[in-house]
């Protein structure tokens, strides 16, 4: 923590914040400068909160520098963390696909699209039982029975599942029916959920939340990892910004940025990063392109029967197409690592 | 919904909408224009998915009209809707002040604050015992300790208690010590917590999420309504945007913009909504210069010893000095009204 | 400036951070902390630069502190600056009403709503003869002859007149006809428009940029003290965030913001800031309690008749009732100042 | 246009929007629904303004339908725009590279850049001469004799000069000097700037705003086209988000979005776009992979050194690596847009 003095604090000022830091047991460091102190803290183990000093006489701010996480960070692990789900992996070498319709809307619907998406070489099958939607007069999905369609895809295709949980009894039933609890954008900051998610042995896909920051999402994940469970897979899917062209911002700057910051693997999501059809292939090479590890993908046989979120599924022609294209990307960026 | 087509659509592509709008069992009306055709859809109760047509050939964009809820508006009850707590009231002629500390740290400072805002003339007392903290390491609140010094305060000074639940089991544990819930900002799409809240018998104050619209804020409460719990308040506590001067932008323009379309009250937040002490007597102003209900302030009688939010916490006399000046000013918009 | 070195940084690293600080002439102080090193920069005169530091090997981020303006700050000039336009003042005791359409029409109109202004006791008259619009086909304005008639109103009502520059040539055409220079929200950061009102003996009226940082709305205002002209007005009209129940998102919290760090007076635009007649008084009176020096106002005598922005601008009896609230208001808050 | 009425809208107040319709000109399409009742308009010939509307009695609000704008659209174009500069293009199959400093600093700097630049294959050589800084204190720029260097690399190396405007006179000098003239993101609605930039007989580089909506970019181009300069190139720099990670969010859904509507072609800029070094790369393939045509790219020989914006400025070697990652990648979406 710094902290910057105003230009006509008094000595008794500066004073009254040494008392301050003194205080906390930590260790000051004052330095004069042309217009203004500033005073340096150290010997803090966590980082400093900026509210004991804000409202002192004299002060004009107080500038964080510790970074409040410690399990997600590079300075912990130098090496990525490769989450294995059975023989698939997301994190390491492999493009890691996971594909599948927005919501389990029958059967008939969910087989359809698994048996394209296992034609494709994914290996992760996607789909939602519990739908958290705006409305509630919105379709809000199958529950249980969406789960059971889902655990019947994996035994036959042999696709992994990877699902929501919207609240601790939903992760119990991820953890009976599933491979992969996925928390969704609105709940990334639901303290209750992470914990338990925390509790689990599954992996745990953390989407980021519509306005949070790099360290929110990350000591979101810290969350996670505190309560023991380090398989986290962090999901960037977009921001709420002022631009009205797309559903969300997809912000891929995040996945360099987290990658500077913490091992964690990271997807991306063009279906609900931007939630119009004809950009969800161009978004979905360029997240590949940025370097995330692989993609998280909405596809429906029918989009225009959708009973959510329809206007971003691709159809299975899309999607084959786009598995295409993103695989040679990938190719791509693999090969300009290692030269 | 209105259809807007393509400048090149063809007859072929609008009459393939006209038949997803039959299909459906809406009433389709075209309109053919100078560059292109719209087609408006009427006979639709609640509001048509737009993806049901944005991937069809020929069309442009899909644009909704009907909005989505129907409990929380005017058009279903056109007075306001005033909520009781005892003889206190939360959207009727008297101004409505929620004041104490961000968490209840201990009996002596909760009481020592609690006896400031009896002396005010307030008649709600917030404090947390559960807190939202970003970091998992962060001070997390005193737990169900904390609500049982609440209910202290509430036997002692006559003060309603407001306080927060993080998860549906911590409703259950206001419904024991409090009087109204509080759902926070990270929780506003918290869907399983809304629907535990609509079916308590205690009035909930509903905050407005970081990057909520006013519509998606609106349907979180209608999700409560649609349980059955008509005792709604709403309370902007500030959006993220990209201002740095302010821990958050306190958007004032969502008072009369939610009054415009609901008959629910409305607080305004001005310590959350700036996160700086010099700043909220000013905000508090101005929240009730443009009309809102009442006010939620974090008062504290040691705001640099305070553990969670202390940079914003007034001090008791800057909490006297404010009530006073928020007194005089709903008088003169309280005469502007009948005036 | 404060370098935050990696955890990993070696003393290497570091050194070479301490021959770049010792090169560019400053004073390094190195911190060693229990988990990475930080070293502090001082003996600058202005702002250090990070891109100096950023890339460097070992090096994490570099963290501004000094603030990079001078003369609009408060550590040159602790008193509040006063700007006198004739017998008119901003910035002083007495409330500062900026009224008019948004556009010179005609002159009918514009003698009609002036006539309006005059009788409300406000001293200043606005309206709009270049229009900067977004689309090349809209109203551009009346040009000189809009200039022409409100120098007319000037003669005949004796209000100082405040009208738009929206380049170089505008700013000489001000000059003959009017007597405040109006700086709008995108020409913020037009520094060659910025340079040539600071040459200017008239006021200017700068309004915030949509996405403007403090710190940029003030070096704005810097650019233009720095050629000599102190007389700078602050006007916060709104910014640009995802929200849409408004035009734009007025920034409340912007003015005792702005009044923290400088002497300038500041005004607000609830016309602009909001964009919608039913949300203009109330926000008007949020902007004078929030402490604003004045308001700039839209007022059209037909409003659904306006060739440009009728939707926010007040009919004439609005606007006679939204004096008479904001002026109690004031009252209001002065009474505070003083006791 | 499409007028909704509010639920309890009368007769009297659908006959006064009626009304108004009739006067202007239009023709009205009313349809009664369940709850309310809408008027759709027609035989406009530009867009309707809803100001003319949306405060008539019974009015619940105004959507935009017509898009406003007429030259920039592929409605009137529907190939897309090669603007060729001499032999090199842009918008065409071949991948357009703009690289060079942020600001030319000495003719032995820009000569070494200018070399490396000219060795990629790269055509375009970019370098300001006039800066737009935000502090009126930073570096800003050699002026004309930065515009003589890089008139002398045009000849030395045959590179085509890309340089930036900041005012009408500055248009001017790139006349005289360069071959391209760039509008930069502060300026994207500088009118008078646009309007002289519509006059001259160089291209246009159009850079988005940092809160431009897509519409409003489109206009800002329609601004340049209207005076009868068609050659005009978009480019995507990134938009201002809360989003604190970068310097700005780089918003590639931009890039699809805009030529979902357009024939221009449109650039990538990753530098201004992430603002941090480590991130231009990653963000420059993405750009490529999204589908621009091609990116503008600042490369210093000494990062650390840089006068100007050095954090993000790429290396020699950098430039060189990336300059093969994104052709690599440009073939890739190229077979794919032909497949």
């Amino acid at each position: 923590m710094l902290i910057v003095m105003k230009a006509d604090a008094t000595d008794r000022d500066i004073d009254g914040v040494l008392d301050v830091i003194d205080h906390l047991g930590y260790k000051a460091h004052p330095m004069p400068g042309a217009t203004r102190t500033a005073i340096a803290i150290t010997g803090n183990q966590t980082s400093v909160n900026p509210s004991h000093f804000e409202n002192l006489p004299g002060v004009l701010e107080a500038v964080s520098v510790t970074k409040p996480y410690k399990l997600v960070t590079l300075d912990l692990r130098p090496d990525k963390t490769v989450v294995r789900v059975g023989e698939a992996t997301i994190g390491g070498d492999e493009l890691a696909i996971i594909a599948g319709p927005c919501a389990i809307e029958s059967r008939t619907q969910a087989f359809a699209i698994a048996s394209a998406v296992r034609r494709s070489g994914a290996k992760f099958f996607r789909g939602g039982a519990f739908k958290p939607r705006t409305s509630p007069y919105a379709f809000q999905g199958l529950g249980e029975e969406g789960l059971k369609i889902l655990a019947e895809i994996r035994d036959v295709y042999g696709l992994k599942i990877v699902t929501e949980a919207l609240d601790e009894s939903g992760i119990d039933l991820v953890e009976r029916y599933g491979d992969v609890i996925q928390i969704g954008a609105r709940n990334m900051q639901n303290f209750s959920l992470l914990r338990r998610a925390g509790k689990s042995h599954l992996p745990v896909l953390l989407k980021r939340g519509l306005s949070a920051t790099l360290d929110e999402w990350l000591l979101a994940a810290e969350y996670i990892m505190a309560e023991g469970n380090y398989k986290v897979v962090l999901c960037e899917r977009g921001i709420r910004t002022f631009a009205q062209h797309t559903r969300n911002t997809l912000d891929l700057a995040a996945v360099p940025a987290a990658a500077h910051l913490s091992h964690l693997p990271i997807l991306v999501d063009p279906s609900h990063g931007t939630g119009r059809n004809f950009m969800v292939i161009p978004l979905a090479r360029a997240g590949i392109a940025v370097g995330a590890d692989g993609l998280i993908i909405e596809v429906h046989d029918q989009p225009e029967r959708a009973l959510s979120d329809g206007a971003q599924a691709l159809t299975l022609e899309q999607y084959e197409q786009m598995v295409n294209e993103v695989r040679a990307i990938h190719d791509v960026v693999q090969l300009a690592a290692v030269g």
